[in-house]
């Protein structure tokens, strides 16, 4: 696992002459992944993003600067109502607060209104528990990505996201296909309480762990942590059932979470992702699922959904 | 598998009175587990234990308990040539003053000398390359368990441990079939520089995130922590290349890697696995794969094989 010395040999590589990069061994994903011409790459916007502030670590540190955690809100027709309550939610500051209350390991970091009293703003919209999936986006039709998934039957990619999809009713084709997200690492997801009950959207969790895919179709996904994941998967881990932590010292405070398009213009994370769409992702892709890059010996010749996460940065 | 726990169910049910059966919801895979009768969990020898002490959490806290991780090792035929290694390094009490020095976000904890000078005992073997998989264990066939898997075409499962199977070479299926043991969550490998260098069990390794699979048949898989990984997959992510720390007082020191047989019979952990031969493991697994406890709505019809993880207790 040192394989120090080649990520400084890659990073000059391509600006290499012709006969030496003949020599050069095949890059590993993420080097194809910097690699990509810039109109591969597609901006996320600023109202898609939720900043979340918690409290900085330790008593000691005063001054010391915010924990930021950045959340990018799922696109349409994935999870509306809740992603609709989740931009109110932010717009009354609801969560500023509030705190992490839970902590699973190999699970899940929740966090949200841990004495459940807070009132909640007017207005916000009770979903179904047929919203967990939705109709095929834009009505055209999704090329297949992958087939051999164990949950979902089959895989597509829609605008930077991995969705599951097959049919409404196992037992008659005839209802039609629905499409839904997954729950991969990072991805955000909408804490609720046993069926009929879909959550509102004020209690929120992330994945921190093996993918748990059998949430899939039983939660509304509502999006993915793209930057500042560490200051939640590092908490300590809760000692009471569920990981939740069992005194109120050790929740973690939140200071605020604001949509970014509150934020002075200057002041607002910028960040862009790998469209699926392009020839650097399908190559991307082919490489996490064959790893040729020096350090492997045997290339897997498949890949779980959720080990091809697609590529987000930050713009400078 | 999809239909075992409705048989399960409908035996546990016949031993209560009727309205309780009405009542009844249908267990969580948990809830299997721990009603599985003692014949079913299986000793795990202290021979094949290993205890990793590292220094208590904190400054202010002189008298804190060590944080304890406990290691399981693979048993044979798999990385044996390693595990050998590992016990002459733990008998030498070896790794006493090293440290952690690597957390990957959503990857790997990795520990070991940190200077990479402190001299090796004498007598480790030098694995090769080959001994990544294993002909068949005890020359029986092992049944199979999944064989939609994305890596390895195929998963066995040998005394509580999940295995890939497939063609020595994928040219040519008569040379036969080999195994190997997966990277799931909290498996523990052999760091290594790059091929044919195979390492030798100084430097080590725990998955603290989605199932790194392309490793498999890369790498040495020679245990997996089975209580403590909080105490690793908690720590602080490492800001440097690859999550290594930067600086010195970053790494966590570790007192001391113990095989559990050197400590007072007494203080030696005790563990037991649930048999994966066992009837409560079927219904177990299929309950993995089909969630019908009062939280789901919708089973999944399958799972990962890191999402099954063979039960694993501490015993009193």
């Amino acid at each position: 696992m040192k394989h120090r010395l080649l990520a400084a040999a890659a990073a000059f590589a391509f600006s290499l002459p012709v006969a030496a990069q003949e020599a050069l061994p095949p890059p590993s994903p993420g080097e194809i992944a910097a690699a990509a011409p810039a109109s591969d790459w597609v901006p996320i916007p600023a109202s898609d993003l939720l900043v979340m502030d918690l409290a900085p670590a330790g008593k000691a540190k005063k001054n010391a600067p915010p924990r930021r955690v950045v959340i990018q809100l799922m696109p349409a027709p994935f999870s509306q109502g809740w992603i609709g309550n989740i931009r109110k939610l932010a717009a009354a500051h609801w969560w500023d607060g509030t705190s992490i209350n839970r902590v699973q390991d190999n699970y899940v970091v929740q966090w949200g209104d841990a004495t459940e009293k807070k009132p909640l703003p007017e207005g916000l919209a009770t979903m179904s528990e047929d919203a967990y999936v939705a109709p095929e986006p834009e009505d055209i039709f999704l090329p297949l990505f992958q087939v051999n998934d164990p949950y979902a039957g089959a895989i597509t990619l829609y605008k930077g996201w991995p969705l599951g999809f097959g049919p409404i009713d196992p037992e008659d084709f005839n209802k039609g296909q629905v499409y839904w997200p997954l729950h991969c690492y990072a991805m955000v997801g909408v804490g609720r309480n046993l069926s009929p009950d879909t959550g509102s959207g004020a209690e929120l969790y992330t994945v921190i762990g093996q993918a748990p895919r059998h949430l899939d179709r039983n939660i509304a996904v509502v999006g993915r942590i793209i930057a500042g994941i560490e200051h939640l998967s590092s908490l300590p881990r809760g000692t009471g059932a569920l990981g939740f932590y069992e005194k109120a010292e050790e929740r973690v405070p939140i200071k605020s979470i604001r949509l970014a398009t509150e934020m002075p213009a200057a002041e607002q994370p910028r960040f862009e992702y790998l469209s699926n769409e392009s020839d650097s992702f399908a190559k991307y892709a082919d490489a996490r699922e064959n790893r040729r890059d020096p350090f492997f010996i045997r290339p897997a010749g498949g890949a779980d959904i959720c080990n091809i996460p697609v590529p987000v940065r930050a713009v400078k």
